[in-house]
């Protein structure tokens, strides 16, 4: 192979439910003008050092899709194709959304809350199908009737997320073009445990800053040549720290 | 059949070059604030009428890709697939790109001006690849080398768009999508001569304002079945007006 293929994974910025500090999970809440902020600098940073994506793929929550729209039009790049899918979605919080967090860690204590915030295969309660916040009936999710999630652990959402990175972002990679993935904490950290091989435990610690690109290259079976680079790393750091402490107010 | 077809054209609102007064066509310029308002109450419109998009299809030009996402984003749309070509790219307007449009005017007198502006098969002078507002070289296009225009008259723009009408948009009005096409003056000024079989003398006559949908239903064989309608009519009356009166300032 002469070129490696490259991956850009970006997390969107602040949503007004992250300013308030509840579950929101597939609640279709918006970006904070921060979070539009964020959103931008991330998309300068893909221009100055040109790491221009061919291809953009969404979740269909409005918080990854104004992310690359914003951070597209930053990098001059708005007129590249989009492909969205649900399968990208962030983690379903079940019964937690639209809970405060840190009202959930005082009724529940620190151990069952880490426990839905972190364990692999726990999921939160089921969602009722008439609550405010579940999406039954939305019309975005008309397609995937059968399949609409109530409650998803970190394990489901791996199950659901690989099929569309084998048959929708693989094959983009495929043909040599820069990918990039806009999307949610958690649907990136499944995929990025995926292409890490990271285990079942150790994923609990993996934090993924907001609106700081990760650029990932990968050899032609789509493995990393090396850990993922965020474009700002000082950054990241201190954005990853910011999102391990969170709930812990 | 049960339920005619939907489709919702979209001009892009005030561009930078709009302001000045410049001819634009496949020079990459964005909208203004006011223009970015325009689009904005564009998505209103759809909403409050319930007029809802379910695809969108963009030219690759910023100023119509930024004029859908500011839409669906107020129409609360964004999750709809998107497709871009540059079919649906504004008229290339040769070596008058990037000339203004008054001085253009005195220079050539009346007759020219209107000519290259209203003729239906008239293409302006070509535009040298050396030129600053060329495309060649220009990533977006990289896969259409061998029919990057130099210059086009608006029967030009038809023959490059009739193909994308038939194979990418048709399709997507068949399966019963509404389906909204964000375009350019001339772009869509081409789709609905071809809709409402206008004649080659009598298209010069149709201005298409800014930001305000215009909705034709459609039959089986995708004929309107009535002259398309705004959703904001008398906006639009008043913003045909304000097309028409361009460069005679």
């Amino acid at each position: 192979m002469t070129e490696p293929y490259t991956l850009i994974l970006l997390r969107h910025g602040q949503s007004q439910w992250n300013e308030l500090n509840l579950f929101t999970g597939w609640v279709d809440v918006r970006l904070t003008d921060q979070g539009r902020g964020e959103a931008t600098r991330g998309g300068e940073l893909l221009a100055e050092q040109g790491v221009l994506p061919d291809v953009v793929h969404t979740s269909l929550l409005s918080r990854a899709i104004q992310t690359a729209n914003l951070a597209l039009d930053a990098a001059d790049r708005l007129w590249i194709p989009v492909k969205r899918s649900w399968r990208l979605n962030e983690r379903h919080y079940g019964a937690l959304q639209g809970k405060d967090k840190a009202q959930t860690l005082e009724e529940f204590g620190p151990e069952q809350f880490m426990l839905w915030r972190r364990s692999f295969d726990v999921p939160p309660p089921l969602l009722a199908d008439d609550s405010e916040f579940s999406q039954v009936g939305d019309p975005r999710y008309a397609d995937i009737d059968g399949e609409l999630p109530r409650t998803e652990s970190l394990k489901l959402v791996i199950d659901r997320l690989l099929p569309y990175w084998e048959e929708e972002i693989a094959p983009d990679l495929r043909t040599g073009k820069t990918v990039m993935v806009a999307a949610h904490g958690n649907s990136l950290r499944g995929l990025v445990k995926h292409l890490e091989g990271i285990s079942d435990d150790d994923i609990a610690e993996l934090n993924i800053p907001t609106g700081i690109p990760l650029v990932y290259k990968l050899d032609e079976d789509l493995a990393p040549l090396g850990p993922g680079e965020y474009l700002d790393p000082e950054a990241a750091a201190a954005g990853a720290a910011a999102v391990a402490a969170q709930g812990k107010k």
